[in-house]
């Protein structure tokens, strides 16, 4: 699937599209230890596909890594790609997620989207690909809820 | 249900009571995908009903929807039509829900309603629809708990 | 129970004693909905029983009901009628649940009763009437926990 | 000015305007005293003249009284009268202040208004009647910044 | 003017009301010093002159000692002797600032008193008794604001 | 200057450049009261010049307005026109400011540039137009500093 | 176990070490009623068992009575008995558990024990009697976790 | 294990590697009684493997003793063994809890790695070596989440 | 004053008073610069001299150098003589910063005790030597001030 | 000064000490404009000049450029050549803000350090390089304070 070389060392531009961006996986140092990595995404924006504006959001993945492990540069890539396309908040959250798990073919994974708000409601967006699995240490992405002002 | 069209790319004012006020839903893009799509509602405001003074709430709804999604303009427009309504702070919070479930056929959907105090005393109120479903993520809500002054 | 007229609308003393508090109950507008209806009083000070000095605390009480709701200005004056009484930190936070259980038949109680220092110890008194129902969403009450200073 | 009687101990409704809605003062108990009374208004609604949709605010008040007090629920019920009545932000928030003025030629008054996001972008809007008086004591507002999401 | 016995290392009751409670003073240690003493007060409440409902406070003075320091255990006693007094919030502030002045005569004093909301909207009340003394180091109060619900 | 209509209440898209967006100004409904207007803009984003890849930043900007206001739509277009542009963080901060003085003619402006960490190191831009005006009230940022992790 | 008279009420000095140190207890007065008591200790001291130095804890006990409550008071003198004695983290924390065990044959008793960091590093000890008792209700002790700095 | 002399009390340099560093552990206390040890290690770095570059970590373990406690000195000098290694964070985070688990033989242990930013994007590793035992009490970690700016 | 040897690097125990502990200067590496150096000291424990009773404080020290740095294991050391005598909370914190004077005849130095709550009412004591010197930069402290419960 | 090529864009290993640590310095974009440049550096580690242990600060800039920037990247790695090398803390603290004026000149400059603890206590460094230039803009570093456990 990643036959190209890593994108890591390289000087790379951000992709036209989620399609068109690369996403490499590394062997994963501990494949029969099960274990949680989170990459925590504060940098993240896409267009609204009815208006164009931009939209944003605060994006945080959990997954148990098989054999593979997202290579942390190409994630970022892979996340700027999404930056001149539009996107609805509750698919791209969920197309995201499973874009990675086509990937890295991983124990388990899981997805939380928190928008920024638009007419003084913000949207989020949650998902696992299944139960937790047994005996995973997990804790909360805790990010702090939306309150307005005040 | 809503053959009306979508409220949304129009002009829309306030409708008079929630009964009157139209809520739309778009389909779900990941109709077979068990997420949870997490409404804040920071700007609620009805009236008591015995003494016609302002209330005023925090509203969160999470939902893990089934084949149709609420369209956030037409949620937003609904919550504004209890503006002028007499609603009592236990009633009101779950009408709200179960408005929700008759438009959108969901899976499962919980509601809290976190109620300015009076009296010294805020209401906050929680509810759901059924156990939570099996395998779903679904963060706390956090909102902060209510102090007082100091 | 309450033949008496409400209390509500009409300019209420505080009662001499927690005994000679009236608490009024109101019909439960769902009663066949199984939420949580959760009253925040930081307003709440008793006498020590020992010393006659002045005790505060912080209460919580979540309670799932059935046929009827607490009155809210009721609770309010209920609360009160503990001001120049003597209580126990222990007993008496456990004596107010029991009293609105008696009052309202819920399904279900719990109360978290916060109270300040004395000697550099707080005590904190936690207590529910059953098992958490099924299928029931209760938040945590969230009080922060004590810290001395700095 | 205030010939009418006090509306505290009466029930009054919201009036159709700022402009109708009445503003009650009471006496200084310390008219020789130099010092600072702050209400916080967390429960205030507009609705923009453009739109029609309503618009939320955080609203907190500084004042030091010459003669008079403003009568706290009188000036409950005069932030109510803003409910269905259009309003700028800008406008707004400098016009109570000015009522404010008219009503009790205080000493010196201060207002923020911290209204919600509109397009993700809240505005904040502060002023002061003029220098601060000296020696007097005014801790900051402290209304936490605006934050998005994450 | 503090011809009676100390308070401190005796059993004594609440007095029935302020004017009748009894302030002790102690030599300043540091007469020649310009220093702060904080003292904080979470614990107040008084009762309303109009209803007879209790009110509360969470209160905090600092003061420059010159010749006396307030004994702490009297300053408890006078604070519980508001307990079955009426007291308007104005007012009251600054009256225990007054009376804490009387028995000190201290080079400088300030008070603010944080009150519990009444109709949803709380008040503050800040004084100081002169311009804050040159070279004094005296950090904020840094009472949290009050922010309703949400 | 802005004689084209307002953008206001028509659909517009993302200027090329911030060269090419259009900034609108309305008139001050107080040109003759000194008070300050808070913009927050947490969705800001450009591309760095020397990498081409996207940076993030939280924006603040406070102004005095004299004549005129800017308008808030056109504001986010504004701010939205740097999405594919190449922006150093010093100098684009600044340009920001500098583009609103030359809307605004206002009586004083400040801009505060959060941006967020590259190589582990944020770097954050603070710039004011002129002293503060006498007599102005100004609340801090109050932007929380940045911790890295734990 | 405990035939001499309580300690409430008189003079007692810092005893020598644990081992000296009395606890008393006083009826339950809800014996059948499951419920937990939380103590909050901030101010623990003790020395090193290696260098003599002083070491310092947070320490949060919570415990279901069954016949027994801990007499506060007695409490405080217990903790303050560690004063002048060495204790390792580990088991001086454990210890102070098994002790009120001994007192009180409580249900079932939690303590946690926040130490601060010894070079650079806090230890943090957490131990509970057995399995939570079925349908207790137990909120976490909530104490935030060690930063260092920044 | 170790039979060498405790590095407690003496004079330790800096290992070169993990692998040259040692660790002491000492005898449990409690070995009967099923408690966890935290520790907090807010101080920790080692060297990007691919760019010679530092990385940075806050890393917390929880573990569950059997015969052994680790002795925290050793502990510390493990830690500082990184400081000039090339280490993964997924992988380096998962050896340190290994290599504890080699010394110590523990019931249980958990070790959560929270990596400073790279590329924008903050890695966290959780592991635990088998499920939480029954009965044991094991507060969240609770290390805030990462939210960029603003 | 200090023709002793330095304690650092050598064992030293625990002073029987502050008037035995012995306080070490070092000389400072920039005389000619204006700096501030905190030292942040929340372990400190004394007893009360009428009761024998512990109390406890959480310390801030502000100095600016001139020719002598305090050497900071022997400022541990000192602040641990207090544990086992005598000390009012506003004299103790004053002859703390009075001592470090005599010690370093530093250009100006500041003091915050912030004593943990006795009586319900904690008490903080403040102190600077002098008028803050021009031109220096010197953060507030920023304790968190006391809440009681809630 | 800085006549060798920029080290951005190249692969740059670790200098063996600061004084062969090479910072760079580019133009400044607004050499005409009074503003502030905020680095926040959480990622700093030394050297204990006594006991070769690894210190840890946290580490916030604040200058006012002339005619230079001084370039992060190089800012990076000047910072990480103290990884291997012995510095006080005061003095430390003090040599980085006087490298940066040496290369770049500024107007002015500040330095705040923020030292990880040793025998549980932490010290903090400010210096400013002269008077904060009038009318320059300077929020707060804002750093938390220290506070132990609890
Ligand atoms: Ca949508
Ligand atoms: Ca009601
Ligand atoms: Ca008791
Ligand atoms: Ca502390
Ligand atoms: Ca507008
Ligand atoms: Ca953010
Ligand atoms: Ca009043
Ligand atoms: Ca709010
Ligand atoms: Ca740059
Ligand atoms: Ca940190
Ligand atoms: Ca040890
Ligand atoms: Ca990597
Ligand atoms: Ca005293
Ligand atoms: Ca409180
Ligand atoms: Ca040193
Ligand atoms: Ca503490």
């Amino acid at each position: 699937m990643t036959e190209h070389e890593l994108q890591l060392g390289r000087t790379v531009g951000i992709a036209e599209s989620p399609e068109k961006a690369i996403l490499d996986r590394v062997p994963n140092p501990h494949p029969d230890t099960f274990y949680v990595a989170r990459f925590t995404v504060p940098e993240f924006t896409s267009l609204c596909p009815e208006t164009g504006q931009p939209d944003f959001a605060h994006i945080v993945i959990d997954y148990v890594p098989k054999n593979w492990l997202v290579e942390s540069k190409s994630l970022k890539l892979y996340m700027h790609s999404f930056r001149n396309h539009g996107a609805f908040h509750e698919g791209c959250t969920i197309d995201i997620a499973k874009r990675l798990i086509d990937l890295l073919d991983p124990h388990w994974l899981r997805i939380g989207g928190y928008w920024y708000p638009r007419g003084g409601i913000p949207i989020d967006v949650f998902w696992q690909s299944g139960p937790v699995p047994a005996n995973l240490w997990l804790p909360d992405q805790g990010v702090a809820p939306y309150r307005g002002r005040g």
